[in-house]
């Protein structure tokens, strides 16, 4: 494996510089912009006092993500998925993907019976949009459930462990990690892999772009992954610790 | 008319603070934040080198908008327009009105066939969204059709002149200048007005939301506009000596 | 100021003949055919006995429109709105305009919990379609409040004053009353003016077709719409003395 | 079989009175409102020089139908379609009869590459919509026809025979001509048949909506539906001479 | 009338071979695989423990039907209806008419208030698939009946007749009994006649395809079509004794 | 790891009885029936010969898939894509599975500009439909092929090797191969892995439904896939070898 050249001379197992503003907008119970250089999504969590028609009745709770992109966050203008009439493939992929890795570190039966909605919309993107706005949705909902518990209406946080994201993907045989658009653009093999703080796999998934993949780069792409996901968890922390 | 409180101990023909930020994204020609007071919209004007249908061949080119809001943009969540699959009527409402506006000052044969598209997407609302929506969507106009000029592709600037807009109401029987989201929920006659920088009218829309209006009191909000709108093409054109 | 010739030789500040025709069809509470010259509008009012939901239960009753034309209504035939499967913009933006002007003489509270809605479809355009759909929709929604009181379902009617609608418009330097669709083709400034029985505004909306209109202007069309809609009410007066 | 009693005494086999208005609007080439007694349908035939994809430079012309109801046009007010965002299966099946009945009378390639759209719209429904815009839809084609041959776009006619339609049906087991909305709400059998004025068959269309039904009165159907368009032919043509 | 040559040597009063399997999958309450020749539909009914709003509180069941096509059932590809977002005219036309058909022959009030959902899919398309759908769809409706009778929720079935389906034509005027594709596409007169096993008429829908069609022929198509559908009730009630 | 009980004592690392039935139905390039034990799809591959707008002049041709599911596929019957208008976010996230893992393996290039669609469609599900679905998809693209090769519209296959896919979980701690619909609800990880004949990864999409798992056990679910995925593409091959 050679060096390759990256933007900013960044090593190959380096994360773009990541920034967490909490309460960027006023309305929303939790409000997180999360860049990942470039890359900007604004994160919000929303607390609504009832559930969907599946979880109605059992005492529990959901949490669900809608995604979008505004039409000129990408270097060419997109066309407007509300005015188009209908989501895209790829958006629902998405969304579903931040719904269920929220989920994960979720315990809906403390959560009661309330959902809490993140809605991830792109601003600017440069790469790794998703697994930003998963990293940034998970700040956003400790807010939320904050709100919660100051205002009495939980007694604990039903949040039991941290959740983030990162894309992984070898690029001219190079596995390299937080990929920027021109580096997704160009690689191989591609991997978006969310984990715990504790750790674990919540979601996997890699796909082979251009040629097939071996399990060595498999291994090795994990193994980026897990390390890039682990300084994302500090950096979620820290972000809380302010104010 | 009695003294009325409104917040921040604003005049009652004040304007909310404006603050206009240029480039606020990096992939448009024109990349805008506007903020009237704690509403905040991101304009972007994207230059496309093709007209619709209905002016193709004529040498002419065409400015359009869109607009949308962000579903925690607003005290409550609303539905995301691209899961509903529609676009509301207000919605079209609006971004028609900017399109419109937008047109007023463009010498569409100098533009030549091609498009200016604003895509104007509220991120947090409090009242007054569409009047920044236009204010700042001709601010990223000037820099696109710079950027156009710029490269060679324009000799001159297709634009005539400013347009910028407001909202005026009258509030427990006293005229107000730029309603915040409060006063806007208040109002008995609520009017959005659209004017150039020559100080002539684009559109007029005043709307009785309780009682109807007399004569007297239309004429009091239109002087009250008249004067707003001037204080705001200053701001645009002071936010383009920048840089 | 000049002379304009107009069809008919019609005086710059005169309404086209104005035909108001009750019970035009049989099933409705209300239906009634206006024209406004060649301009021809079926406006039909419906009482239903429930409410849309963010009426229920507050013992408000709601008035609203909905607005259509028949593909041919017009010169050159335009695509069926349930064919393609959406209403558009300006189909939206007219319904919408048409239920707020009829709401601001209704006392909603002495209606009870129950609807009136007003359908206005277009039978021949020939430019004023939602103005005349407004003065014809008023008629219509006097003879369905009365059915509901011969029934005695309402003790008083809860239509507080009459509305009614005009369009004026700048040709060539002349302002003008009551604009044909040549008359509408050719404007500088058009402008729909909804006024009530009482010489006061419901709805302004005035748009620069071409160049940006003046306050002087402005005054101008203000004064020959008022004196329209004067005639307008009498007219909705006299037809509803008949049977 | 019993003698049943129809609304104003009408004989089992006789038709409603009907009436034929030719040019009821302006814009359109053929323009007819078409009363089968209280059932009243406006049907406007539009010539467009243009055909759908799959004739285009076959040198074939093309005739189609739409269908629509205006919501008031019933006893209880129904959904406009437009604003539900489709067409029922309803419409769709009654617009495709009648683009199938025009066609059957059509010479598509003496019409040359053009279109002929029919748009019948029900004003007011009393039973029998469908047939009443069959028979009136063939004398607005055949006043959009004549302007194609005065404009001398055509040499001769493409309408090759007349055609209309009526429906039949069997009520307390006496079949009964041209059902009218209580008739047909009431009956066992309900057929619709479309003819030519040679008379044969174009459409034959029954349906048991209580009890299956025999051959025998299948037989006494046909009979009635025969005699019937026998007389509407009549009166198509009676209509043609006017003017 | 001259012979005409048949695939496989047919006579124009045969049937294809007919071929009907029960239980083809697993889940359904009946699951039937009728083929008519190469015509090949899955037709599955579902009992559903819930009725339409129209039914509710009326002690009544409903049978209703839904009908596709897979994409490649057809000789050239058709576009997929879940992708384009509705179901076309025809396929509307085809499911109200199975619909329709079931009903005939239930008493609703017997079903009690729970539905009966008829899903055919055309795996394999070779003319008459909605007349094959019908036959089909019957025998899925007895076994899901069945299955209703032995878990002791109806003491009896509510079926009270067999209904089958056949379509006939005019093809070089010879009339034929169970048309195939090619003859399908070739034919002037094309009927769909739906009997019950009493030999009465659900449905007649004759359409002339080319030139009209006499008394005559209509009286030879329904000789044919009575001859047919005899012989289907035949095999279904063959098919329901096995097993 | 304990022994864990399944359907028809299967060992945990066993496939489900898989049986390939080519030309299943007539119409198609190739047309395979591929059952996963109960699992069934139909797989279609159609030969278009035309290309999407972002291939049209590129000379190179396009591999796309579409899937569904018929309503009573499932245990419960679930509504008709078709009737709702659109297809869900599953439907959508599986067919751009099928088309990305079938692209893998082709070279567009040699296929030159046209298309190969493959529909894969849902007779019955017991689990695993998406990955019988891109096995059995990989057949009928082979015979597709076959058919152009045969035509001589190809020189050779452009299809450079097998893909398969099968899906793999942890049940109760034991990691499972090939799980059916009850396993797959009882799973707390389960991860669909696309391999090639090479034995190279294509997709892997691991998701933790209830508690996140850690890399040794996705290291013991690779392995299993692994091993499953070659015997699939054994049995791919030996089909082919068939007729």
């Amino acid at each position: 494996m050679n060096p390759v050249s990256r933007s900013g001379g960044r090593a190959s197992h380096a994360l773009r510089p990541v920034r967490i503003t909490r309460q960027f907008t006023m309305h929303a119970e939790g409000a997180v912009l999360i860049e990942f250089g470039n890359t900007r999504v604004l994160c919000t969590a929303s607390v609504e006092e009832k559930v969907p028609p599946h979880q109605r009745g059992s005492g529990k709770g959901w949490v669900t993500a809608e995604y979008g992109m505004l039409p000129r966050a990408t270097h060419k203008r997109s066309d407007r998925e509300a005015a188009k009439g209908k989501q895209s493939g790829r958006t629902q992929e998405i969304q579903r993907l931040i719904g269920r890795s929220l989920r994960a570190v979720f315990d809906l039966e403390a959560l009661g019976e309330r959902s809490i909605v993140l809605d991830c919309d792109v601003l600017q993107a440069d790469g790794g949009t998703r697994t930003a706005a998963i990293t940034g949705a998970w700040v956003a909902a400790q807010d939320a459930v904050a709100s919660l518990v100051a205002r009495g209406l939980l007694a604990r946080s039903p949040i039991r462990d941290a959740v983030a994201a990162v894309s992984v993907g070898v690029v001219d045989g190079v596995p390299l990690l937080d990929l920027d658009y021109p580096e997704d653009a160009a690689c191989d093999t591609d991997m978006n892999v969310v984990m715990t703080g504790a750790g674990h796999f919540v979601e996997v998934q890699g796909t082979a772009e251009g040629a097939a993949f071996s399990r060595a780069e498999m291994n090795a792409l994990l193994d980026l992954a897990q390390q890039g996901i682990a300084e994302l968890v500090l950096l979620q922390r820290e972000s809380l610790l302010k104010k």
